[in-house]
């Protein structure tokens, strides 16, 4: 007899990620054709940063953005780098395999982390343009591999087409993705300002950026020093559910639940490991392997009774306060810059953040990215604040984030500061292993109560300074002022003064010459 | 030789996409304690209907929320459902795989398309309770299955334990999640609202509540009429791409390229298909397996240079007037209300739509959800927006969506409403067999101009009526108080006036009695 059921179920069907995500283009940051020529420029400059800091190699990146049969919606973006590379047995699984890449399973501060972004890449060329991704790429050996990728979205796999090899004393990766469906503006959300955004908080990254009009602009890197590598951060007891617990019984060389705790997890010594083996009643000699979820559970609980240090921050990379403050002055050319970076804070009682700061004001601060006008995009006039998360610019959904909430919060005519009009360039970084971000564009912080409160503080830390600038500006103008008023009246008087006592004009000259030089030492 | 990038590309992984959800599970709508509970309320409930529309059954469905050991974040969930029932060997794939599902390749209007939503509450389940999710199911022949269910998460696929067969007269299916981090509240984001809102959308579903502390609350169904079982509606080529045409074109039984166009896309007849194919510059008779990128794009471009119909509504399923209605004042019990199912229009050049609008006054409308205190959950007083596409409530991301966003634009005081005060619910639905979601939690509705206008004139034609029953509510109210001073008054000047002329008191009764009367029939 069939039922209704069986009816209903023989539409049942499986679908590949890719074929779910290529449904669902927006959740990766296609949606609109600004946003989306964004994204892959964002894609492809973050996964090249990354590449270049995992093996300790300064990173020399250039983007260039073509027009495509002088089509108004159709472009190609050519995006290559000085890294390490990609062996040929991998560009299939890197370009064409979505959820697959090097950095899935490292608890590390890095830009990508999901081995989605540059399978998006070649899925969104290849849905809008029915072409290949071109991939060039040697790791140094003296021969360089060139190959087109399309990614099967039924089976999520990568294509490839037209391979070839040849000899090339070269090392780097350059990827070339063509789309339609897309738009150049040089406004707030296009690809220039992501660009810039990127330099100020990246000032060890060299970037060029050729735009389709064909202006090219060099973003110089501000400091010759490489990053440290990106440190594993180990788990750390407060911030860990008897699940992540599990998955880490299931993965250790580790051959006792004590020796899993003191190996897996930071800030657990073998003496503190035995002591909540103790307090949670599991055999500290028990095999990880036998751990069961009660076990979990009760470990757990038990970390919450003991004493331990604060999570390691040693593997958070802030950019620093010297070289943000070089960062800034190079791209903006203000008048005035003040950076700080605060020490590491912790939130949900355990995962550790560090905050930067930095206000730049006058120069080309405050300003939407210099040129040509920005089309149908509406530009707020005043302050511009520039936000990042672990050094990558968040560029969209501004409104919900944290940062802005902090920004907000701040009185600024207290710093004597009209923000709706002054040259002002407010920058903001979190660096955490656990970025909290509101949804998968990771565009957006979400409102954990000491993030706001730490970027608050740091804000207002740098709008002091801010205010005594400003302050001794205010007073040197009026001290200008003044002079001119001596500068106009003092001959005048000096004459009708003379005329009336009946004696020869006075010389005022050097008289006017001491106040003028008060001013200019003011 | 070993080069950096073997040393990189040793890291290399590839994750299932349940691993990925596991993750990034505030993507599913898994963060904050209240939204995780009403997530796996929401999936639970969407499903059910879902299965009982598509098989033309009257949808009566129960959910029961529990504490487990008087713990405060640790509930069991318990839904049940006289839908279809799911065949046995369907069960670890509807529960423990994602992206699988009965309703991935068919483009009709359902409330769920993903194949994520329950193997999701499964998931979350597990990682937080440790448990496994239980199934009850039968397809009504006389025997039930309840199973055990887990997610290997490294594999994306579902595990049974404990799998047993009974005899039960009985169909449908019974689903009882264990969860820990979850909080129960009757506030706006809680399951008690997200169901009193399905009532209200959903007249025809017949829906029990009980809550943690045996609170039981039975939304009756207002309406006993099976709404049409929903139609796929095939893509209409105003809303296709290139790549639409050529995943049609693998998957079509058509043998020419004109029989695919005919009969995979909706509103083009054999002669139209011909007409483009003409236009295009692509043999009518071309097999569509060998359709090539370029030829498609001639297709979607030619589409653009001929005359057709609009798409179908056909398959669009709105309330309809009468039914919300019903629902509005079997739940909000208020003293007005009008509703209103607008004509279908089309966003974006192509795709259709239809809103409908309901405002309720006074009663239980405006308010939040009767009974308890919210508790830290801050509730606004005045009027209640209740948002909805397919029927299925939008509890969270309001800020961002289109709905929001049109009333907003009201200029409220011109109704004569105050709606930081008003007792006012204002309903609003938008049927579209693709709503423009703004992310993955589909929560939201993105700001396409038509719906925003559409949405606003719908509102507007409510709330004239609206004014119009406020008008004449202040009216008699006017001639009640007018009526008071007569009472008041009339006596006395009856009194003084008879006194004055030496006369006796008259009879004023049978005058006010008139007064009175004129105001009950005002």
């Amino acid at each position: 007899m069939k039922t209704m059921a069986d009816e209903l179920f023989g539409e049942f069907r499986e679908h590949s990620v890719s074929e779910f995500f290529r449904r669902n283009a927006a959740m990766l940051g296609y949606t609109g054709k600004i946003r989306s020529l964004t994204t892959i420029v964002h894609e492809g400059v973050t996964n090249s940063i990354d590449a270049c800091e995992a093996s300790g190699i300064m990173p020399k990146i250039s983007v260039t953005i073509k027009r495509v049969n002088d089509e108004p919606e159709h472009f190609k973006i050519v995006m290559e780098d000085n890294a390490t590379g990609i062996p040929e047995q991998y560009i299939p699984d890197v370009f064409g395999k979505m959820l697959a890449g090097t950095k899935l399973h490292q608890a590390m501060q890095q830009r990508g982390q999901q081995g989605i972004g540059i399978s998006g890449c070649v899925m969104f060329g290849q849905i809008t343009s029915g072409k290949p991704t071109t991939v060039v790429t040697s790791t140094g050996s003296g021969e360089a591999v060139r190959a087109e990728v399309m990614i099967d979205l039924d089976k999520n796999q990568g294509k490839i087409f037209n391979k070839e090899k040849f000899k090339e004393k070269w090392r780097g990766t350059r990827v070339e993705v063509e789309a339609k469906e897309v738009a150049y503006q040089r406004s707030r959300y296009g690809p220039f300002n992501y660009l810039r955004m990127t330099a100020i908080a990246n000032p060890h990254v060299h970037l060029t950026f050729a735009e389709p009009d064909g202006t090219l602009t060099v973003f110089e890197n501000a400091t010759e020093k490489i990053p440290d590598r990106p440190k594993p951060m180990p788990l750390h007891p407060w911030g860990i559910m008897s699940d992540d617990l599990l998955i880490l019984a299931k993965r250790t060389k580790a051959r006792s639940v004590s020796g899993l705790l003191s190996t897996e997890l930071s800030r657990v010594s073998k003496a503190k490991a035995d002591e909540v083996c103790r307090l949670a009643n599991v055999p500290a000699t028990k095999r990880p392997a036998e751990l069961s979820w009660e076990d979990a559970e009760k470990i757990v609980t038990a970390f919450k009774q003991v004493k331990l240090l604060a999570p390691p921050t040693s593997g958070l990379r802030p950019i620093g306060a010297a070289d943000l403050e070089n960062g800034m002055k190079q791209v903006l050319n203000p008048e005035f810059v003040k950076t700080i970076t605060r020490p590491p804070k912790v939130y949900r009682g355990g995962l550790p953040f560090i905050v930067e700061v930095g206000i730049a004001y006058g120069g080309n601060a405050g300003k939407a990215p210099e040129g040509k006008s920005n089309g149908d995009e509406i530009e707020e006039a005043g302050m511009d604040l520039i936000r990042f998360a672990n050094r990558a610019p968040l560029v969209f959904d501004q409104g919900g984030c944290a940062i802005t909430d902090a920004a907000r919060k701040i009185d600024w005519r207290r710093y004597g500061v009209d923000v709706s009009a002054a040259p002002l360039t407010l920058f903001v970084n979190i660096s955490s292993a656990y970025v909290p971000y509101t949804s998968a564009g990771k565009q957006s912080i979400a409102d954990e109560p000491e993030i706001i409160n730490e970027t608050r503080t740091a804000i207002m830390e740098a709008a002091r300074e801010l205010r005594l600038f400003l302050y001794r500006r205010i007073r040197a103008k009026e001290r200008a002022e003044r002079a001119g008023v001596f500068e106009q009246f003092l001959p005048i008087i000096a004459r009708k003064a003379a005329s009336l006592a009946g004696v020869s004009e006075p010389d005022v000259k050097s008289l006017l010459k001491k106040v003028s030089g008060g001013i200019e030492h003011a």
